[in-house]
């Protein structure tokens, strides 16, 4: 068993006290086996944990799954689920409704035995996966470090008469190079294009006077950077500079209020109102940030909607933008661990 | 109003009589509007269609989506889309049960007003998926001509004293010059390593006299070609030249078959059969193909599991494998078209 699935079923009690959870999202899987699930399903009981997959898996899950017994299913799943359930007696398997179907659902109460009920459990891993341990900070600081690599080959590439894509090549060329993956497709947004909150890498080449918006992520081994830094080629109006610091203002009130036991929502609201002091609140229509981890976008998310408050060990991005259509966006985007006394910017690497 | 989602209307009767479908899942809404959608809501009535996004995607929605109304929804599209059932008059709103999660349908629910009922009509858009049209038979073909490249690209490579992960890199190089993509993650699995289904790349070196699994696809415009080929470097043994005959005599057998009317249940069968004969069914342990479209695993499915019969414009892989543990495995897989009077071979370019 794995400290994080001892810890899981640690908050069984609180989910309507399952003695049983069914976890059939690859990403749980993985954050609690450490294996990289896929079209798998886990069992967790009290007492032991059970990959169910099928042939195609099989050999990969029973070298790489520590401490849990794989069972190979054949015609579906849900057979050797309750196979499991019954010889088990689980008499209260949960299951998580954000990561089930109505149509799996409808399966899964057709293949339950009498003895079982199955229970609601939603977001019961989610809720581990907010707090990051030391090994997960440490991976993201990895990220982190390779992103800061990055920023520096692009402050070389970035030049009037190269193309977006020629930007993206570098880039790919750079994750390759270094053996390691994107969080998420690259967004290079020149010009104009930069008002497209999450613009598509196009042919467009970047002229003089004229903001480039990129935002990239670093993945190693699953664990993700999400940062985003506008460059200017040439001569900058007056109106992108005043835009640029009510941004940079708007991000650095934000940050400062942040620590254990603040309002998520509070959070957001202070940088859209610096924004709104500027007359560009209006501009900018997407929440303030969001945790990262195994996904890139993940609990807690910095947004008037969340009524989360912020604990050690969360790490959020903080990104206010503006985006004036038919101008330029501009949007700038750190990441911050939660501690004990505030915060630590992250992506600060000097 | 596009035509495929004219087809899609005159389905609405056969389920459940809907008088408006809410499409949840981005492929199916790309493949109604040929528009790349991401977190997005699709309301398709019988007089117009409604795209339901946020203030990230507005502009490129509005730009990229010809004859469908775009909408912006702020704290969440439940609002918006029954703000729009509401004043359309909708009463019967299907919405996809796979594609659905349990929480969703919960909240869908609450939402509802009374007098729009809420009905499952699921795969509604699969079904119309399973039948290709010429565009998409053709978009395929162009997928399949730049694979028999890298094939034969490939056939340079694949070569004793180099590793998996430097194929893969020329791989990677090859749809990068063609600005192209992957289907899924090149599978480059040799020697033991091919015994794995679904191997992951490793820095494995090609030996002299051993085999190597290469099971790729091109990714053109979100359509996808699939095909998996053996390289044998140097003696072959006796062993898998006999199991490499009666996989290839399996496809030449079940391929044979394939024609409209036909039950993919027995084509299926038709290949475990073959592979009977020959001692070798035990080691196959998955189905014999899939569609391939916009997803590269969709329906129908070459599957035992499965009674669909085949019918013209469908595409599917067909292939026979078998995974001998610690030994090697042998895959040869195939993309077939249904045609009026039987089938054609997709991947024989020559």
């Amino acid at each position: 068993m794995t400290p994080r699935i001892k810890q899981l079923i640690t908050e069984f009690p609180r989910h309507k006290n399952i003695d049983a959870l069914l976890v059939t999202n690859d990403t749980n899987i993985r954050y609690l086996t450490n294996f990289p699930a896929s079209e798998s399903w886990l069992l967790v009981t009290k007492t032991r944990s059970y990959y169910i997959t099928d042939f195609r898996y099989m050999q990969e899950a029973r070298e790489g799954l520590k401490g849990i017994s794989v069972k190979q299913y054949c015609q579906t799943p849900c057979v050797t689920l309750f196979e499991l359930c019954r010889s088990l007696k689980v008499k209260r398997l949960g299951f998580d409704e954000k990561h089930t179907s109505v149509f799996l659902q409808k399966r899964l109460k057709g293949f339950c035995p009498r003895r079982t009920k199955l229970l609601p459990a939603t977001g019961i891993v989610e809720i581990l996966r907010e707090i990051k341990d030391q090994g997960e900070i440490n991976q993201i600081r990895d990220c982190l470090k390779l992103h800061h690599k990055a920023l520096t080959m692009l402050s070389k590439v970035v030049k009037p008469g190269v193309s977006e894509r020629q930007i993206l090549s570098k880039l790919e060329g750079f994750v390759k190079l270094h053996q390691v993956g994107f969080s998420f497709s690259p967004i290079i947004a020149s010009g104009p294009n930069s008002c497209y909150p999450h613009a598509k890498v196009t042919d467009r080449i970047l002229k003089n006077n004229e903001p480039v918006l990129i935002d990239i992520g670093i993945d190693i081994n699953g664990y993700k950077s999400d940062l985003t830094r506008n460059f200017f080629l040439g001569r900058i109006p007056p109106r992108y500079t005043k835009a640029f610091d009510a941004v940079v203002l708007a991000q650095r009130e934000a940050m400062a209020m942040i620590k254990p036991g603040v309002a998520v929502a509070d959070v957001d609201l202070k940088a859209r109102n610096v924004l709104r002091k500027f007359g560009l609140a209006k501009y900018f229509g997407h929440s303030l940030g969001h945790g990262v981890g195994l996904d890139i976008h993940e609990n807690p998310r910095l947004s008037c909607k969340s009524s989360s408050l912020l604990e050690p060990g969360m790490i959020v991005t903080v990104e206010p933008a503006v985006y004036i259509p038919n101008q330029f966006g501009i949007r700038v985007e750190d990441m911050v661990l939660v501690t004990e006394k505030g915060c630590e910017v992250l992506s600060d690497i000097n």
